[in-house]
């Protein structure tokens, strides 16, 4: 049996989840910490790709290793030996040995959130895009959902992107207000593709700020164009929040 | 006349309010950002001194200048010359010459969170006391009532403290859940000795845990002895959050 680990983590201070040499990132950090802790090597492989900057709840880390610690003390243990708590294992489970952490995968949620206000509130600083002229929430709800469905996303993906098919089905995208001055997006698919989440709420906070209608979203999707989209809004608002996966 | 303004801070990473040589403090970085608008040297005064770590939603800065800069546009042109958004000015009035930055402030209130949950979410590392075993909001809530009213609260108190008298009033003390996992405690008074919510709100988390019958809270009050109160909590759970005064 293999192990599946859960994970938050700030994503604030690291160059993001993948292991580069010289740069401190989420994958690094955990390797050295299950090391120690199991006094070898160890390597992990990630559910997802996060850039610099982008948090996570839902994160998954496959570790393909037998393991004297019993289950369920698991994340207690790499807890204390991470050296960090922006950081924090939060489920440890068996899984089968083939299990794998992208074709194992079916579905993914992020929530992005936008802080929406006169002024920003420091302690949110590095966790929200901050807009402040005020967002018309009813024409984002009414724009979010023209991109439910199966469609070629190619309009809201980075040309930086190394995937083959740029079609992606959008299952769910929710527009709410959290908490006062709080909005949260809420979206769930079968993949996504580099930037995306990030292109989408870009796009639907100009709809909030009425410089696009809600119904031209269909258009943008249509015309596979990167250009008529909104812009890359920042990774501090982006939450990696579910994974979920067959097993 | 005089400008009052109120200011918003992530404290995480300052030596706290108060200016020192060599420290990075808010009112250092206040008085900097200050310099530069109004193209001389500035000094504010605050309302309340806060430790390292704690964070503020209402701290109320004194400055003692005419400016030219119409006073609902200053919040804005003070925090563009901000060189950290870790600090944000949300308001600013005029306020009489014999306005003072302690003895016009009648009442204050302080916040202050813990996470109970059996991990830490890494994003609030910074602005919450984690606590893995759970708490009984029940207990902690009856605990609360016996600090309603006007004690000496010596034996809340840092020994470092350097007021006259320990006598203060609590209004009001209430403890409640924010959120899913997320505690509370809100209290207000007509001010507070040095660590006095820390040291509160580390006895109510001994309540919680069952070490102290709530009835005891009375029992600790009359004693005057600082042995017999809880820990003094971390500073990254405290939020000073609104500061009452007559103008």
């Amino acid at each position: 049996m293999h192990i599946l680990l859960t994970l938050s983590y700030d994503g604030t201070y690291f160059s993001g989840w993948q292991k580069q040499i010289n740069q401190r990132t989420v994958q690094g950090e955990l390797e050295l910490a299950l090391s120690n802790l199991l006094k070898k090597q160890v390597q992990v492989r990630g559910a997802s790709r996060t850039d610099a900057g982008v948090h996570s709840r839902g994160q998954l880390a496959l570790l393909k290793e037998q393991v004297s610690i019993p289950i369920d003390k698991l994340p207690l243990a790499i807890n204390n030996s991470l050296q960090t708590n922006e950081i924090v294992i939060t489920d440890a489970i068996y899984v089968n040995e083939d299990f794998h952490p992208q074709n194992s995968v079916y579905k993914k949620t992020y929530k992005y959130f936008i802080y929406n206000h006169n002024f920003l509130n420091p302690i949110l600083r590095n966790y929200v895009e901050f807009v402040r002229k005020p967002l018309l929430l009813d024409k984002m709800k009414e724009a979010s959902k023209y991109f439910i469905g199966e469609f070629d996303f190619k309009a809201f993906c980075s040309s930086k992107t190394q995937a083959n098919s740029t079609v992606r089905t959008i299952y769910n995208l929710d527009v709410y207000e959290n908490n006062q001055n709080l909005i949260c997006i809420e979206v769930t698919g079968n993949g996504f593709l580099y930037n995306m989440v990030r292109i989408i709420v870009g796009t639907l906070i100009d709809v909030g700020l009425e410089k696009i209608y809600p119904q031209k979203i269909k258009d943008i999707i249509l015309s596979c164009d990167r250009q008529n989209a909104g812009k890359t809004v920042s990774p501090n608002g982006l939450v990696l929040d579910k994974i979920y996966f067959y097993n």
